[in-house]
């Protein structure tokens, strides 16, 4: 089956406490794309944050010492290194230019995944959304409800990684679609047991509709799917992160 | 622009010395599916190493010392690994279950790549492909004379990853598409400048093709993609390995 990701054109800019589901279903109205049983529908966690309100002045922010030490290893604002501590359940490194964290979430990220790209108010950053599974439930819910039909939610950012360069779409919050999909045991060609057991769909997925937004979120912050090749069922972000005692690289 | 991913039915199965190129056309023809300036095939490596015949059994594979050693550490055979040790230019972690190595290609990855699901013989593995960007840029050259089209060629293997689940599809070869794409100093929508520069969309492509693969192989090794969003140019995997002096994680 064709995989298609389609850019949902005409998504305003956000504010504080805009609705995203209303916004989601005139978009798409809008746009002539009816909600069929097993779409997904993929959103930055940009426009989630600036409608849960997450933006926070750096004015308003007090740097602890622990901040101030950081953020001459790392060159950064002490207020921001603050908000990246507060986000954060521990350090891992630490460089010019970026502080790698395990972010409260549960995820590795560099700067805990604060922004201070496409911020409206000067001296602003946007912190990731409180809870985004909850976010992408709530959103799914809601367009359930109206549309009819089951449907899969994902809020995805943009991570650096080990090893490689440039950052990749990757799954922060999920609803009704699988994070991992395991396929030990299902026989291959030859009848042997396939080495590779779990398949991380999820960020695949985010990966992909990462691709098609771009990274300026200059409209496209919503990306519509239709043919993802997995059975939709209840799922959360917990099942793409590795227990740290699995972790060889943490 | 919507991107859209089409497995291409019909491969039959790789033997050594197979020409892909002939076998993409046929099947491509065989599905109606006409090249277009700017598409993108994407094939998974394993199809790829069979053609060239990278299948090696390990009844001729005589283990080192250092092999013996690692494969008491990682449980693992010790023929399989003194492979994985000849495809390595270094380990970098053993665990009971995987030998994590830069691989002489210079990507970070699981035991060197080397597969024992979908080979027919037993007591044989096979090897990733000797270079495969000379391999995407070969059947790329062979697609472009027939077809007539500017395209790309994507060699696609999934590698596990720090710190979440699952592997994912990631890009081990390629030609004619970007590996990297450069946003720096695209003004954002504020008119700011963007904090993250640089983004690995052809392991974001790699990543959406290998979703709509599975990981069986059964049928769908091949991937055809319109409306990649960025234009076409000449470029190598390199661009997406991480230099070791700029990784926190080796």
């Amino acid at each position: 089956m064709t995989l298609t990701l389609t850019p949902v054109p005409g998504i305003p800019m956000i504010q504080p406490g805009d609705d995203l589901a209303v916004i989601t279903l005139q978009s798409l109205a809008r746009a002539g794309i009816c909600l069929q049983d097993g779409d997904v529908l993929v959103v930055t966690s940009k426009i989630v944050s600036k409608a849960e309100g997450r933006l926070v002045s750096l004015a308003q922010v007090t740097p602890s010492s622990r901040a101030v030490e950081l953020a001459a290893q790392s060159e950064k604002d002490p207020r921001l290194v603050e908000l990246i501590l507060s986000e954060s359940a521990r350090v891992l490194r630490v460089r010019p230019g970026a502080i790698i964290v395990e972010h409260r979430l549960g995820f590795v990220c560099a700067n805990a995944g604060i922004d201070h790209s496409n911020v409206q108010l000067p001296d602003c950053v946007l912190l990731l959304p409180e809870k985004p599974d909850a976010s992408a439930q709530s959103l799914r819910r809601r367009l359930e409800e109206t549309g009819g039909a089951r449907l899969g939610v994902l809020v995805i950012d943009s991570h650096g990684r080990a090893w490689r360069m440039g950052v990749v779409g990757v799954a922060i919050g999920l609803s009704g679609l699988p994070g991992l999909v395991d396929l030990r045991g299902r026989p291959d060609l030859f009848d042997a047991r396939l080495q590779v057991t779990l398949v991380g769909v999820a960020d695949e997925l985010a990966a992909a509709a990462s691709l098609v937004m771009g990274q300026s979120d200059e409209g496209t912050p919503l990306i519509h799917v239709r043919g993802f090749p997995y059975p939709l069922r209840e799922a959360s972000l917990g099942e793409l992160l590795r227990p740290q005692d699995q972790d060889l690289f943490r």
